[in-house]
């Protein structure tokens, strides 16, 4: 049977990118649809009736929701190149990063960037406890999957595609290369890798884009 | 090798709770280790420096955080008595309803707990919205898990275990039966299988417990 993969998809969503770069690391075909979020397509409401996010894998007929579910089940249906590993415990810590990445990591880092005054502080205080965990983690190991590209890559990996896109737009530096050495590094080999470099969205696209999105909120607090 | 099998926990957190019912349900023999979340030992802040929280699953020596990691983790290192199901896509659906539980349904049941007047009439709004979908999503289904209890069971099941308490509380009903039938019906079911009703918290101990943490919330805002 032909297999039928599409993506409910935007371009700037790096939710959505880690979806995109999980099934090119695959070698996976699939059709990319773009939503307006502004207005959200009956099938995206359909598929995802429950939070009507994207991204939304649709296998055959069948949607799955939520990034790091979606990379589960990538990892579970195409075999080839895992990106889990192999024993429990290594998967249970490239699972625990993941989390890591949505509960800690990204609040702080998006504090940062719409925050202001003392709450900005705060959040910058939260940013680099973060980035300390990830500093140690990387002891070692070019990835945080070893010496390939791994879930726990996947899931951290907007931090490489993204926060340049954030500091150029608040004319500060979010991940400084003296204090965290490691993870710049990791930075910089991580969206080296061809088939992630391809997937990135055009930088100053996303500056546009994003830079509106910053206003919305500062205009809105 | 005779295997080693701790569990930092609490009494009375669900989140370790989850754990507690699945070590139960595999037949894993394990040493409960009490914390003192007002004075963290030694231990947990050495296992869990991340997030200094419980539950912490240690396994021959290596720690394992985050509940549904830890779920993911017992799954794969004891094979009986599966948690999650057999295809990708199935497992998909228990992993989502599971993460649903933490990002949806937990806060929105807290918010119902310790807010009042308006706000608490949004929690209200939020629960019922959330509560549609578990309705739905038990139908012509004992268990989320099917005829068995699973992992998506294993992580929602304290709303079967906590919520009576906190109705108790409030002196307010949360869950409905007649808006809510379905789920009402797997609540019952839920906490009447043994393994989880022998592992519940006494009630009453809990009334008491969870009514401190009530009035310090509600003193503090």
């Amino acid at each position: 049977m032909a297999e039928e993969v599409k993506l409910l998809t935007t371009w700037s969503s790096p939710f959505a990118l880690r979806v995109v770069w999980a099934l090119k690391l695959k070698g996976v075909q699939f059709d990319s649809i773009e939503e307006d979020l502004s207005n959200k397509s009956p099938l995206l409401l359909q598929y995802n009736p429950v939070h009507k996010k994207i991204p939304v894998l649709v296998h055959n007929g069948k949607p799955i929701s939520e990034s790091l579910v979606i990379l589960e089940y990538v990892d579970e249906t195409w075999r080839q190149n895992p990106l889990l590993p192999d024993g429990p415990y290594d998967r249970a810590r490239a699972r625990f990063w993941a989390k890591f990445s949505d509960d800690k990591v990204s609040p702080s880092i998006w504090g940062v960037f719409i925050k202001q005054g003392k709450e900005r502080e705060e959040a910058f205080d939260q940013v680099f406890e973060n980035l300390k965990f990830l500093e140690e983690e990387l002891k070692g190991k070019k990835f945080f999957g070893g010496e390939k590209i791994g879930f726990a890559d996947l899931a951290l990996g907007w931090i490489a595609e993204r926060v340049c896109v954030l500091e150029e737009i608040i004319g500060v530096k979010i991940v400084e290369e003296e204090k965290f050495p490691l993870v710049s590094a990791w930075m910089q080999e991580f969206v080296k890798v061809p088939i992630i470099k391809e997937s990135c969205p055009p930088h100053e696209k996303l500056v546009t884009k994003i830079r509106g999105i910053r206003e919305k909120f500062l205009g809105a607090a």
